[in-house]
C-alpha cells in the first residue's frame, strides 16, 4: 500500500510526532492508521516518561453531566503551562477524560493511591481463590501478579483501558498528549457521583 | 400604589404560591415585588419545614465551570419524583446552587456537618477573644453563640446568602423550590475544585 502525503500529515495531526517517524509507522503497519497511531503511543509513551516527574502547576478543572444528571464527573487535570492549559486540544483531552470516567467508574487514579488494606484484601481473596492449586509457589506468585494487573485494570482510571480506544491504557491516552505537548500532564483529582449512591 | 394583575401574576410566577397571598404580600409591602418575594420566602420556608423530613431518592447531578476551568464545581441535588428532577426550574436551581457554591466556597452542607473538633476550636477561639471582657457570663454566651452564627454563615452552604438574592439563604431559596414543588429538596453532597488548590 502507497503511504500518500496525506495519510502521513493525518497521522501528524493526530499524534503530534515528526513526519519521518509517521511515515515508518506506516509502513511497518502497511498504512492501517489506527494500528500506526498504536505504534506511535507506545513510543511516545517511552518518551514521555522523562516528564512525567516534572511540576504542573496549571491545568483545567472540567466535568461531564451523563444521562440527563444521574451521573456527574469533575476532574483536575494538570499541565506546566498555561498556554497549554488553553489549548483546544488540551480542553478534549479533559472533556475525554471526565467522560472516561462517567462511563468506567475507576476508584482511584493510579495503584498507588490504593490504600494497603485494600490491597492486601485483594491479595488475600486472590490467594484464598488458589489455596487448593498444587502448582508450585513461584507459578502462584505469577498468577497473583496476573490477578493483580486485573484488579488495576478494572479500579484505577491510568490502568483502565481508554473507552474510546480500547487498546490503550487512559495513562498511554494521556502520553500521547505528553508527547504533543512536550509538557508533564497529569490528573490530581476526580469526583464522581452516582445519583443516590454515596 | 396599585396591585396590579400583571405583579400578581408575576410573583405567582416566581414564588409558586397562591394568588390570594400574592395579592397579600404586595400589598403588605406596597406593591415592591422583590420585598413580596422575601415575604413569601420567609411564609414558604416556615410550610416547607414540616417537607423537609421526607425522603429524596431522585434528583439531578450538576455541575459549573468557572473562569476557564480554574474552579469546578459538582453538585447532587435531591427530590422526591423523577417528574421534578426533569423539570426545567429545578434544573435552573441545580444550576444556581453550583455557580453559588463556586462563588463561596461552603466547606460544608450544614452546621451539623461540621466536624466536633473544629466546632471546639472555632468557640475556643471565640471565647479566647473574649476572655479580658467584663461582661457578665450569661452576655458572653450570647456573643459568642452570634459570632458561631456568623461563622456558620460563613462556612456553610445552607446558611450562607444566597449569592443572587443576599437577603435570602441558601436554606429559604431552596425552601421556595420545595413550596413551589411541593416536594423535599435536599443537597447530598458537593466538590469544588480550585485550580492547584487540594
Amino acid at each position: 500500500m502507497e503511504i500518500t502525503a496525506e495519510l502521513v500529515k493525518e497521522l501528524r495531526d493526530r499524534t503530534g510526532i515528526g513526519m519521518m517517524e509517521c511515515k515508518k509507522a506506516l509502513k511497518e503497519t502497511n498504512g492501517d492508521l489506527e494500528q500506526a497511531i498504536q505504534v506511535l503511543r507506545k513510543k511516545g509513551y517511552a518518551r514521555a516518561k522523562d516528564k512525567m516527574h516534572r511540576e504542573t502547576r496549571e491545568g483545567v478543572i472540567g466535568s461531564y453531566i451523563h444521562l440527563n444528571g444521574k451521573i456527574g464527573v469533575l476532574v483536575e487535570v494538570n499541565c506546566e503551562s498555561d498556554f497549554v492549559a488553553r489549548n483546544d486540544e488540551f480542553a478534549e483531552l479533559v472533556k475525554n477524560v471526565a467522560m472516561h470516567i462517567a462511563a468506567s467508574d475507576p476508584q482511584y487514579i493510579s495503584k498507588d493511591d490504593i490504600p494497603e488494606d485494600v490491597l492486601a484484601g485483594e491479595k488475600e481473596i486472590i490467594r484464598e481463590q488458589l489455596k487448593d492449586s498444587s502448582k508450585p509457589a513461584e507459578i502462584i506468585e505469577k498468577i497473583v501478579e496476573g490477578k493483580l494487573g486485573k484488579f488495576y485494570q478494572e479500579v484505577c482510571l491510568l490502568n483502565q483501558p481508554y473507552i474510546r480506544e480500547d487498546k490503550t491504557t487512559v495513562e498511554q491516552y494521556i502520553a500521547s498528549f505528553i508527547a504533543k505537548f512536550k509538557e508533564n500532564i497529569q490528573i490530581s483529582r476526580f469526583a464522581r457521583y452516582e445519583l443516590g449512591k454515596s
